[in-house]
């Protein structure tokens, strides 16, 4: 086993910050030695807060370093091609940031190079190391709801994005339900054969967001190689939380996944008890970022895949350009590859 | 105010049975003083354990009787038209079951009949009187979860109907959705603009359904006319009890409707704690089908309007039917009326 | 079987009302003939909102009138002993409501004529009937938590009483906590050995209490003959709601029962979910009060034993006493008996 | 603000070799310098995987060593009171596990040497630092319940210690109740004024217990110097799991701490629904532990007092005590100071 994973982190966003920190002080056989962000001070300032020996304005400094092992991208989604390429072609693990690419072609020439440079590349689907997750993954492989036959997806936030973000997100699907397109593939351990996918502005003030073709709410169907089927509902505009629930039906029960509880505390006061809520994606997944990444580490270390590989990017981004297109144009649309 | 509502329920088979006894001895106002049904033996039976002074074998008998007020119809849904026709005709008040009829010109014959002998009709939509789903139907009223703009609908079973059953059910859209899509306008306030559905076989053991058209899992994507949306999951196969859920999002906050729980105790194992499930709807439904009963006495008494009209009857119908086609046909359907 | 069972009520306070109502229209098989209050002008009115046939401000018309065969006391609990005697002397059946009478000689002296004259006697220890302990009995009595070890009952009520209701109330152990000492018995299906009990004036506002040697709250800690030992907290005070609940840990797992729920809806706004609370008995236990009814009536047609008797009157009786005792003096009282 | 605290751990049994792994890295701030235990190469094999640079067989060792801030003792309870006035006397700060120590009078010593040489010492109440107790105090502390008049505590634990540890664990009281005994003190914000406690051998196959004059339950009845009361369950023989939970009921609301859920998810199979239970404290806590290490670091690092102090421990320790007693001699025990 290697002793020690150098990684070099790539875009300090407030997602690449997170991974920085997490590096940087709770990974065992991990060590941040560099950070690199092109805006003016950013890499600097992060490099002094987490004690980091190198820092750079210049992502090529990431690739040419022979310090570094691993490079995690969390830089914007249309630069991870070139970024995953680079990485490769340097012979430096990758870690990239979800959704692995902008379009399927980008994926393919990923996926090539990363093969003939023989790295290793995770994708950040962190639910899939989110311990509710995992443990229903295990429950449903160890058969105890028997063979799945329905998948449902709820993905909902209350944080409506600035018109700046959603210009650029690709849409609903490819920047949210994404999440879901993964975690059904993982939990149902089949592939999508065809989507259908609807949506609306639900908000009078999100409609703006008919300009870049979005909407605030999404629903998409979903029919699955083996015959089961499935639906995922995705939401921007949920008033009392960020809500994300899982269930799968099988032969012989089912299982839900989820609770949007904050605190294991109840306030009774006169005639209602209540609890608080989960309010945002760093809360709800604050212990998957940090599992993803121990879990980066320990697959490099030990010279094993990842559980969530380029491959599973591609896939999960195919399922999404495909919902993307079905709510443009009204009909199903039948996975390719 | 009218002392007592004389009745005569039409159709003793299962749901039949339970209004007849919920008449003849739970609801203050109302005398059950005929039951009737074609099944040689039946109607006497009934009559013998209920203490009813008067049966028969011929459904005409209860229309001329001029002892009778009003005549519950229990009957298989193909026969509800001409029933609720000829009760009208004789005026005796009209409780049917849902669906209303089958087709939507018989619904618009059977409204045009009512109107004309100024009787009264109440349709066997009996979730509006479940007291979650009025307590959910107060709440949003009263405006605390702001403007609804989200229904969500989730209607599984567990009990597998038999072949026979399928073959005269109209399709899981119009036998089961019915229920969320008239509890869906009742919450939402709303008319539905358009639906589109899918749906699949999903277990093995219900090929047979393709013969009929239907599938044992749908799933339907509503817009209103206010711009609200929604959606309706439907299932046959939950193999682990009958779950009937509701949500509706609003620009406020956000209600759920239901548990599944079955008694109000917890048990507590090595290692996991559980809690009994509700297994089919006469006993999620039980204390619905009494109210709904006792609110049809009440308004007769009053002189009022129920809260579930001939008019809801045929909404609910349109909207199953509209699903159906755009399940057959692949295409959103929009609503005419 | 007895065809119907002619029952008049004696007393029709507030929960006499309720018994009233119950006999009157909801329980097959019972009549209410006679309604008795001495208050001026109750019994008739009760008598001819529930369309009873006779009413009278003498309870001694309920014992000498030959046409009735049960009599239901709902009168104060000091006239209990007096009541029941005589309504056995006259040969008719009696439920008569919890605690049985206010001293233990009363209570042997009422068993005595029960006996002598070989009548029924139900007590009013409704949680028996409650559909939870129903279910939590049954599944204790299936081996599902294995030896039953502990029990823990919690009864907590936000409705403060009067200084007039308090003066005569017997004191908190008598007058609440009495149904977890019945409760227990039943769950634990044990005797009680001894018994311990503390309490304390919480609320300011209760300071009169201090005059009629009661207190707004109290614990008393068990020891079952078996071995088996448990806990009963009683608190006038809960500024939330009604709050019963029950708990058995046995060898084997353990059984909760009670939830606070008053519908089954959730609301969700900003930061935080909620659902209402049960605000008081009449809401709590409405079935139990019905199906304890039916019970009595059930039994007096078939001849059976009650499942809670005169006997199980006089044991939660003398706990309680014996925990009021305890708790003036501070020393753990021995049950004689 | 102090850069570094360089940290010896006094023990290396199972809660010990949690610390020194939370402080070697999972603590900002904080460095792991030296293990200690004189178990023959229990020290070396812990240096060794926790990389750390020095280790010992000799307690001495941790107190001359110049190169030590602070010292975390995590011996035998025993021995708490001499290793905290060594530690003191060597100018070293102290993180010491519950109980303070086994004796009043030693309580008494050990604060008076801390106090002389001006060090810190924070006592491993971690439950203060679960975020469910941390939350539950902000909320009472923010007036959200009102004036707290009632405090419940359940303990309940499945798996029964081994002779070896009951015969010197002090009792039921000083080893498990201790928990809840400090736990009431922070969230009401009180001290005991008097208590009274009793206890059972509840399993056959505890019987051994009765040797030392412990129970495998316990159930402690509190009155606090403000007038308000509380009571305490404690139990060694849940069969189910580890249950702990705690209640505040104030003049406004009331609060309730603690779920025994282990996963965030459900499984639905035939019938009924469930989930797993936490089965032990290292998991109920595990949070717990690694904060409370962080709060003793960040303390010494800016030179602030801990949360929970040598005094706590006393008072802890104090209560406890007097529960024994009362357990003892049947009485209820006023606390001295
Ligand atoms: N897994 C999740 O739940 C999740 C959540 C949020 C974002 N993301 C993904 O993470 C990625 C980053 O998102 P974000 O929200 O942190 O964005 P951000 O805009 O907050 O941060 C991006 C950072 O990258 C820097 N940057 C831009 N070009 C760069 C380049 N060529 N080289 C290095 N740095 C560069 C920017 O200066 C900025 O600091 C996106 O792909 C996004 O889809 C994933
Ligand atoms: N609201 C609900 O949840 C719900 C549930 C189940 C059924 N239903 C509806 O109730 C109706 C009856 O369903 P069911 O399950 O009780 O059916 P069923 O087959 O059990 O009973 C129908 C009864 O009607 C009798 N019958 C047939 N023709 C008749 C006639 N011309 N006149 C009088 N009686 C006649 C039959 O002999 C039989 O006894 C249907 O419309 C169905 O859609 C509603
Ligand atoms: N099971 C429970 O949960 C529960 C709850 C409340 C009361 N109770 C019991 O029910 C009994 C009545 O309580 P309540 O709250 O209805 O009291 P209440 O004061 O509301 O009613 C008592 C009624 O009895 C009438 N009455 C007085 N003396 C009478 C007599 N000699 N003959 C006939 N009627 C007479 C009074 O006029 C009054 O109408 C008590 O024993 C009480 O302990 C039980
Ligand atoms: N906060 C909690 O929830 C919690 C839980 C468990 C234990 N504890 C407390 O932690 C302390 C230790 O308990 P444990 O369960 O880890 O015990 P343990 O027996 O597992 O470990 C004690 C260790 O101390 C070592 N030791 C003995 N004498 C020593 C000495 N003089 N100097 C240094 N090391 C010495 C032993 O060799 C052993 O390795 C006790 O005070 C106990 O009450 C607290």
């Amino acid at each position: 086993m290697i002793e020690e994973i150098r990684c070099a982190v790539l875009g300090l966003g407030r997602l690449g910050y997170w991974h920085a920190e997490n590096i940087a002080s709770k990974i065992q056989g991990a060590k941040l030695v560099k950070v690199i962000d092109p805006l003016k001070g950013r890499a600097e300032e992060v490099a002094r807060e987490l004690k980091v020996e190198s820092w750079s304005e210049n992502p090529n400094d990431a690739f040419k370093d022979e310090n570094i092992d691993a490079i995690i991208i969390v830089t914007p989604t249309s630069t991870h091609a070139e970024m995953i390429k680079k990485a490769a072609q340097h012979k430096k693990h990758v870690f990239v940031e979800k959704p692995l690419t902008q379009k399927l072609d980008e994926a393919d020439d990923v996926i090539q190079v990363i093969k003939e440079n023989n790295i290793s590349c995770q994708v950040g689907f962190m639910r899939r190391f989110d311990p509710a997750y995992v443990e229903a993954k295990r429950r449903i492989a160890a058969g105890d709801i028997g063979k799945p036959l329905y998948f449902k997806g709820v993905s909902r936030d209350g944080n409506v994005p600035q018109e700046e973000f959603i210009k650029y997100s690709g849409g609903i699907f490819l920047d949210v339900a994404i999440h879901d397109y993964d975690i059904a593939r993982f939990l149902m351990n089949d592939e999508v054969h065809s989507i259908q996918a609807t949506g609306n502005i639900l908000l009078e003030s999100n409609k703006f967001m008919e300009k870049y073709h979005d909407v605030d709410q999404g629903l998409s169907t979903i029919r699955f190689k083996s015959g089961a089927a499935g639906d995922v509902e995705t939401t921007r505009i949920a008033p009392y939380g960020y809500d994300i629930r899982g269930e799968v039906i099988g032969t012989e029960g089912a299982i839900q996944i989820g609770s949007m509880r904050q605190n294991d505390i109840k306030l009774f006061t006169k005639n209602q008890t209540s609890h608080d809520l989960v309010q945002d994606f760093p809360t709800r997944f604050k212990d998957a970022y940090l599992l993803e990444m121990v879990h980066f580490i320990d697959t490099l270390r030990k010279g094993e895949q990842p559980l969530c590989t380029a491959w599973d990017g591609k896939k999960a981004l195919e399922i999404s350009i495909a919902a993307t297109s079905s709510f443009n144009n009204g009909e199903t649309v039948l996975l390719k590859h």
